[in-house]
């Protein structure tokens, strides 16, 4: 459904946290240089001390988080990536969004393989406290929607204590990611998903995307 | 309560995954030394190349990741360390338990200080589908109640998108989260925390624990 609270991204609090660790003495330059260099596109983005926020649509996001990934992964420096993907609760300590506002349904993002292979630690969680057109909430049926939308994708590799393991082209892993926080996203107003990236990992000597 | 599910940690689902990023050219050295002299007291220990799982009592949980956290603070090195905690749903792709085999009820553990400051973004996922002892899912209510316990704590800092950020000793830090996911977890059976910490940081060039 579309209306006041859902139709803008911000308003819906669509966005991500993203945390980039460089595994290399020159970490600051490689760090800020990537975040620097990458094109915000419609995103609102504020850098911490402990991650960046960016704010705005699932696309922009999708797209930002890949050539920021992209343009790690090209230092060829081992690197590890979290990402935290929000939606449906914006504000800081409660919701400024009353139940019942959303859901937001959007068109999954399409992703680009960027050529660097990844593995990745990826879990999905729907916060749905009460019916929400007629559905019950039942957060495992909804995880278990996700990892089968994963599997349709490619990049499934198999189930670890408490995430999914992804393998893949990393480009790939992350619009896997996206696709199943949109997807639960269209019964459940409040989704956040997280994913762990290691990058140009030593324990990856033969890995290609 | 305590049951067959709640009583053994193990099988109740009690553990964390953690990752270590070391932000320096010896990284492998530093991040495999400080998993390989820690003490692993009572948990059960496996390492991957995204993340190590340690499963086990919360009390040897909080007992492990504050030493393997003082072990990496002490190199002097920038590092990123990113914990998620879970209890309440053992096994893969989906819970082994039934809905209904918890609540499991612990003392709060203890933590230590190690003399150490750190920054740090921590998010609560209460996962709660339905009625337990006559208590109506709320998941931000409780998340609410987790964070007026780290306010008591003196580790709460201030609310940003998706996180609360805390900061002080990086071992109150655990401690504090560690507290908030018990506490939670005294009416919900399904509990998951993230945190992502940031350690000796040259964004933090006057900081004292």
């Amino acid at each position: 459904m579309t209306n006041q609270f859902t139709a803008e991204p911000l308003r819906f609090g669509v966005g991500a946290r993203v945390g980039v660790a460089v595994m290399s003495d020159d970490f600051a330059e490689v760090i800020l240089g990537a975040l620097r260099d990458v094109d915000p596109r419609g995103l609102t983005i504020s850098t911490g001390d402990v991650s960046t926020w960016a704010g705005g649509s699932e696309e922009d996001l999708l797209g930002w988080l890949t050539d920021l990934g992209a343009a790690v992964a090209a230092t060829g420096h081992h690197a590890a990536i979290t990402v935290q993907l929000s939606r449906g609760c914006p504000g800081e300590v409660a919701c400024e969004l009353p139940g019942g506002a959303g859901p937001r349904v959007v068109e999954t993002p399409r992703g680009r393989d960027v050529g660097t292979w990844a593995a990745a630690e990826w879990a999905i969680y729907p916060l749905a406290d009460d019916v929400r057109a007629g559905v019950e909430p039942d957060h495992m049926r909804d995880i278990e929607a996700a990892i089968e939308l994963a599997r349709e994708l490619g990049t499934f590799r198999g189930s670890e204590h408490f995430v999914t393991r992804l393998e893949g082209d990393l480009g790939a892993i992350l619009a896997t990611v996206v696709a199943g926080w949109t997807m639960v996203g269209r019964s459940v107003q409040h989704v956040v998903a997280h994913l762990s990236i290691s990058l140009n990992s030593p324990s990856h000597p033969h890995a290609a995307a």
